[in-house]
């Protein structure tokens, strides 16, 4: 996988890989950008909520349950000194669907944390992960397969 | 940092932070996706990309150097087994401007390297750096600074 990001003058860059899909990344106004587009490390947690959202619907789908609603909501916790890296990544997967069970659901979500997930497995933040499923929260515990 | 990723059927996600932008994501044709969006594991370049290049170009103005061009190119190499995660990046950064020297140019690529990007800092992978500064390509070595 190659991605070149090209700079636009000032803070801003242009970024495409091999999907040919550009994204536009800036800096806010208060560091000297003009904010015409993601900041970089919105994009490392859009990644990983990509990564395993896809591998959720997927599984869903060849288990043949219905989905009516399903976002990923993740939370990055991040260092005081610099560099500030993401020390916890805090994810929160809420899904509607009247066949979706808490045993599916888990099962799912443990298999894309634990299996199959890429873009999760290349962050080196700790993971705390809960769900929703039709109004109910729970945490998944580390251990949940 | 908070973002959400909202699922948009089949493989695509809207994903949004708090800068607003939107951000496209989608699975290629051959695994169920319809294009409509850069796939995970691109962000996770881009961010890295768009984190380093924000540095630099930061750095080499403060510095009142002036860039004509300026570009970063991320190559990840992944695992063979699940989760195929990110074992090694390999970043190259092309420069070109009448005032940039070889010293000056590791200098802002090692500070941000080592320093301040929060983005490569939250990546597991190996790093292998390297520049191209008015056509004239080096490496740069781990111990640069």
């Amino acid at each position: 996988m190659e991605v070149t990001v090209r700079w636009q003058g000032k803070r801003a860059f242009e970024a495409v890989g091999p999907s040919g899909h550009v994204v536009r990344i800036d800096a806010a106004p208060e560091v000297g950008g003009e904010d015409g587009g993601a900041r970089p490390m919105e994009l490392l947690l859009m990644g990983a909520g990509g990564c395993t959202g896809i591998d959720v619907a997927l599984m869903l789908e060849k288990m043949r349950l219905h989905l009516e609603r399903f976002e990923v909501r993740l939370e990055g916790e991040r260092a005081e000194a610099d560099p500030r890296r993401y020390t916890r990544i805090r994810l929160h997967y809420i899904l509607e669907g009247p066949d979706l069970t808490h045993e599916k659901v888990v099962r799912v979500i443990d298999l894309s944390r634990r299996v199959y997930c890429s873009a999760l497995h290349s962050l080196n933040a700790a993971l705390e992960v809960r769900y929703t499923l039709n109004g109910e929260t729970r945490d998944l515990p580390p251990d949940a397969s």
